[in-house]
């Protein structure tokens, strides 16, 4: 049988960390209840990540990786239009934050509070969001659809401009009745906004 | 000469009222300080405002007012065309916002505890707020700059897309390098957006 520390993989030690975030919340949780809910000694955690800033960040980075990898796969299905594709973008994303949000609203909070201390692996996260909206916005200007002289900032614009649908900052208002057609509404004004005159 | 309750109006109390919440913070200013700072019995100011609460709503009210009033000039300028006094409203909100959290942070920091305790306030802004530019989506409509099934749904789509420039969760973001750059490029695709077909 192979010891114990060979099995332990970053990700064991991130699905654990979540485990006991969930559990103790974010200011009580430490690398010993991580250690302890993985049956190892709190050294071989940190032969993975070094500090308990490092395994914070880690863990924050994951959960956003989540979202992004699902919404990286509409980004790039071809087989829609570019209009389609960007409709179906922003509705995942505010699907994915709605239920992270309302499904598990500790864990939401949990993770609301580590983002706060993660600026950098937040940063990436909406660099590479906005990264597929370009994406999407260049797919259009280049088949006709959309008009933009600068792909970026118009994806940037759209990202801005769509933000109640995904800033964690307003999350209370995707419970309230209305949300959905008030979703539509922006998206069809920006959809509008794209389309080439 | 007068006696001071026949001078003591409810605007004189609402100033005093704003100078003592900067002084003490939300957590601290009483009626009595209101009071004191007036030179008057706390009665003479319960005479006006019944209870603390009815006196931070007022003054809530009265600091979210200024802002709306500013912008009702520019709703109704007639001699702008609809998409310049679109634009002149969605940046005077902007300034007026920018402004309010840029001169004297510590006086938006009370504003914004007090607007949190008083949603009804903040309630009637908004919808102040979203008819004024549903007016000005109406006026588009109608002078056939605009196209629009819905000037009220529209309206607060076009409230809601520029919310980053306006939502005081945002202040940070204000004092950003680019942001002006980001205001103009949602702006652009949002009357985009509306220019009729």
């Amino acid at each position: 049988m192979a010891p114990t520390s060979e099995a332990l993989t970053a990700e064991r030690i991130l699905e654990a960390t979540e485990e006991v975030l969930r559990r103790h919340g974010p200011a009580k949780a430490t690398v010993v209840d991580v250690a302890r809910a993985l049956g190892v000694s709190h050294g071989s955690v940190y032969r993975h990540f070094r500090t308990k800033a490092a395994l914070r960040e880690a863990v924050t980075k994951r959960w956003l990786d989540r979202t992004s990898e699902a919404l990286a796969g509409i980004a790039a299905e071809a087989a829609r239009g570019p209009e389609g594709r960007l409709r179906a973008w922003l509705l995942a994303l505010f699907d994915a934050k709605r239920h992270k949000a309302g499904d598990d609203p500790e864990l939401f909070a949990t993770y609301t509070t580590l983002a706060a201390e993660n600026s950098d692996a937040v940063d990436e996260h909406l660099a590479d969001l906005t990264g597929q909206l370009a994406g999407i916005v260049r797919a259009g200007v280049e088949s006709g659809d959309f008009s933009s002289a600068d792909p970026v900032t118009t994806a940037r614009a759209v990202f801005q401009a769509t933000a109640r649908f995904h800033d964690p900052g307003y999350h209370r208002e995707w419970e309230l009745p209305g949300v959905q057609d008030e979703f539509e509404a922006v998206v069809d004004l920006l959809t509008r906004g794209l389309r080439s005159a």
